[in-house]
């Protein structure tokens, strides 16, 4: 990475924190300058509003849940079953809830969304561009479910993450048997 | 209601107005009686700490997402069946949907519990007791599924709020669909 490049994503991861410890409505240009012990109007250099901060803020997010490319290519390998799809749930999950920061920030931004029309653009661009992603993702690899499985899936994975990183229901239900029981049932047979 | 549990009620629903406004952040007694219009000192003497001030949010949010007693006594006069359990959910989103503040107010304490140990406590003794009340009324009643479907539905309806209240995969799925493939996938057969 360029230096610049560099001291932008140490700004974003700095920004995340501070969105994950403080909620959005901490999440200003001061509060990332002190964050990332950067002399102040160092992340109004990078980001010139707070529009662009969350834009900078959702690519950080984008980038931080990025698969690990040694673990895709072994999945990949694989010929496609429901099995594979669960282990492909499995790490998505497994990269939400290891990535506590970013998945709490998310949960922020998207409360941010409902409050402010500039951070729903952005956030929801990203989000629908992820769903269709999916989507493709998995009609290219040959893994079972559609559109309508996927959207399913989606709404079931952010309730349990949600369950997870903030309050839960009952924290001894196994994460791996509620993967295993959405695979089987969600997915058509 | 005695005059007093008015008064209570109505800076609770202030509270829940702040909250789902500006988030956990900017819930402070002070902003409570400014959004109630009530003399400053006025959310102080009914919630003596910022803790007791979350657990009334709280119940506040349990009393405000009770089920219409019309609408239950109809869906009760029914023989269980997953139409009825469908009806049943049915009411439930939709009751969490129409309540927009409220719904808000309490994803905010879900995030807010993330960071702090007396919201997570406040909170998590209210939704464990709802999750067992959920499980022991479904059977009660003679519903199809058990624990482990109530908590499957739990996390799916809890992603579709989010996705409905904030910014969403796809606003043009129906709501009503995605209840209807939720029973059909989810129940047992």
């Amino acid at each position: 990475m360029a230096r610049n490049e560099e001291r932008r994503a140490a700004l974003a991861d700095a920004g995340l924190r501070v969105l994950a410890r403080e909620g959005a409505r901490g999440l200003t240009h001061r509060a990332v300058d002190a964050e990332a012990g950067a002399p102040r109007g160092t992340a109004s250099n990078y980001f010139t509003s707070r529009e662009a901060l969350v834009d900078g803020l959702v690519a950080r997010i984008g980038e931080r849940l990025t698969p690990d490319p040694a673990v895709h290519a072994r999945l990949a390998s694989r010929a496609p079953s429901r099995e594979l799809f669960a282990d492909y749930l499995r790490d998505i999950v497994q990269r939400l809830l290891a990535d506590r920061d970013v998945t709490l920030a998310l949960l922020e931004l998207r409360l941010e969304a409902a409050r402010r029309p500039s951070v729903a653009e952005s956030l929801g661009g990203w989000m629908r561009a992820g769903f269709a992603g999916d989507v493709a993702f998995n009609e290219g690899a040959g893994l079972p479910g559609g559109r309508t499985e996927i959207a399913l899936f989606h709404y079931a994975v952010d309730g349990l993450i949600l369950d997870r990183l903030t309050v839960s229901i009952d924290p001894a239900i196994s994460i791996d048997d509620v993967i295993d029981e959405l695979v089987d049932r969600l997915l058509p047979r």
